[in-house]
């Protein structure tokens, strides 16, 4: 049988087409029974090819750069949700020069000086952690009365949700992110102000929640991926991990093995729900758990691997697969997806990069 | 006073050029100081502006995307410093078949059967770390013998002197490469056996040894920029460092300060010497420090900054310069360096990237 790995370059950031299908096709029927729409987050992916799998009208997105190529393939209704400085506005204006629905957000009567005449998302925190004001503020009614027609809605996020670890207590979060949105809503309705959009979102929240009552739309990410965090809170199953640096054995140690993924391949990210993965799970070369394997240690272009019972001993050239611990940092080390299938590799699909 | 940012998009990777000519003037005068010979590594800077600055005839590379970039820029004498797999000798022969003097790092009886016919260093153990054989072996001789005239020296790396905190336990590091090499070249040469390259290499170990003898070049790689763990070991000190990412101020919290520099512009490396330094030091937008300050959380995309006494209150739109905890990682999250001179960015310089 020909090696359907040699022409790939190692280490390569491998996407499983099946699982990807699979997990996409999962949060679409989670939308649809609790009857919001997806508004897909782009900032795991960042892969117009990813976005076309899942067919939303519309995205968000983490970074300028991500708004750019995504409008360039097509998605004309974009919600850049990170509050912006002074310097973003022009390429906010371009974008929307060019008959993009760019869309932002707010917190503050500050950047209601410089934000553009673009529509407009008031954040609202739900968790105390990062951005957003509070849905009991007079900020909020006064945010909203000055945006006029171009108020979309209120949005946030619980960045919080992720140190969850039990399915009640991201259900907690997920009410907490929902009852944020709907009373600011409420608030900013009950001043004669119309709203349309009530945005909540993360995989984790998305997965959990009991009911979105009031909610318009949400905006999980990391869902199309999965990794070892979202398996270890129950959001995926190890076996659903769609992403994976493939990666060659270039050293045997009597303690493990060598591989050329390291902290430039994997990224640095160790935040495991619960039990420690070290920097990575490992599988083997056809993407199966190998279990009690993990990468132990990293340097800047070395992973040491330590294996657990069973499938060695490996020689010199051998491949394995390293699951990532956060598929968004791990993703962002690479240029572009070697997508496989069935064991074959069927494409090689583009990323962005940048901001 | 025109601001000098305003054509700069944040986050964005600053290279202080002066600060960087001080630091290659440094680690020359200590090269000259040993009596070996510099062959920098490029994995921190990647940059063939950097590395001219340097002007050495000799490299080392930790990627076959930067042998290749420094090949294009006109570098010949080249030492592929990882251990390879079999899949990278088509790679490797294409480069010396255009006429680089493209060298490898062997380890292991069974690399040699397929290690390519170009210039071969066998990679000595001194920390029993990552890879590297015994000094004392006979592998070592073996090696030696089977590679013949293809045999160019020994080299090793001391990834342990990394857990070095005080000057002696660094020195002491710097002389176990220094007798590990100088060792294994002797039972070498004792067997008849000529060799001429004896090569160490880590910053801090070059910094701190008491003296090379024996030695013909060492490799060091972050001296170029400098860390915060760098000055925390006392190689450099704050205000040598010569990279940062500059950040605009997006959120004012009652804590302190949201930043759009998160995990994918300033890496999660957290690896300070001795103190926590958080995700990075943090400066003024002149490149000053702020004593106290520090990005004292990160999410993808949004860094928080725990602000010290003095320099506040920030508005938004405000920039900040965040110093990197590791250099290499929170340089890999970028793809140019925007070069600044007494405050004023004079260049943008580009990095090579991938493997």
């Amino acid at each position: 049988m020909a090696d359907v790995w040699a022409g790939v370059a190692t280490p390569a950031l491998l996407l499983d087409r099946d699982r990807l299908i699979a997990n996409i096709a999962r949060m679409q029927a989670r939308a649809a029974d609790l009857g919001v729409t997806l508004r897909p987050h782009q900032k795991t992916a960042k892969s117009r090819q990813v976005a076309d799998l899942i067919g939303a009208d519309a995205i968000a997105v983490s970074t300028m750069a991500e708004a750019r190529y995504f409008a360039g393939a097509g998605y004309t209704d974009i919600l850049y949700a990170v509050a912006l400085g002074p310097a973003r506005v022009d390429q906010i204006q371009r974008l929307e020069q060019e008959g993009v629905d760019i869309q932002v957000v707010i917190d503050s009567r500050q950047a209601l000086e410089y934000t553009p005449e673009v529509g407009t998302w008031i954040e609202i925190d739900c968790d105390g952690r990062r951005s957003g004001i509070s849905p009991g503020s007079d900020e909020l009614l006064e945010l909203a009365a000055r945006l006029g027609e171009r108020l979309r809605g209120v949005m946030t996020h619980a960045g919080a949700a992720y140190d969850g670890r039990t399915p009640e207590e991201l259900a907690g979060w997920a009410e907490r992110e929902r009852s944020a949105v709907v009373t600011a809503a409420g608030r900013i309705r009950s001043i004669g102000i119309e709203l349309e959009g009530v945005s909540v979102g993360s995989t984790p929240t998305a997965l959990h929640a009991r009911h979105l009552a009031g909610v318009t739309e949400m905006r999980p990410g990391v869902f199309v991926f999965g990794d070892t965090f979202q398996a270890g809170i129950g959001t995926c199953r190890l076996e659903d991990i769609a992403c994976s640096v493939l990666a060659t054995v270039i050293g045997v140690r009597p303690d493990g093995y060598v591989i050329d993924a390291g902290a430039l391949a994997l990224s640095l990210d160790r935040s495991t729900a619960g039990t420690d993965h070290g920097f990575g799970l490992v599988g083997d070369v056809d993407g199966n758990q190998l279990p009690g394997w993990r990468v132990q240690r990293v340097t800047q272009e070395h992973g040491i691997v330590s294996p657990g019972p069973g499938a060695g001993p490996l020689r010199l050239g051998a491949r394995l697969r390293v699951f990532p611990n956060h598929a968004c940092l791990t993703a962002a080390c690479h240029d572009e997806y070697v997508v496989v299938s069935n064991g074959v590799v069927v494409d090689r699909w583009d990323r962005c990069r940048g901001w």
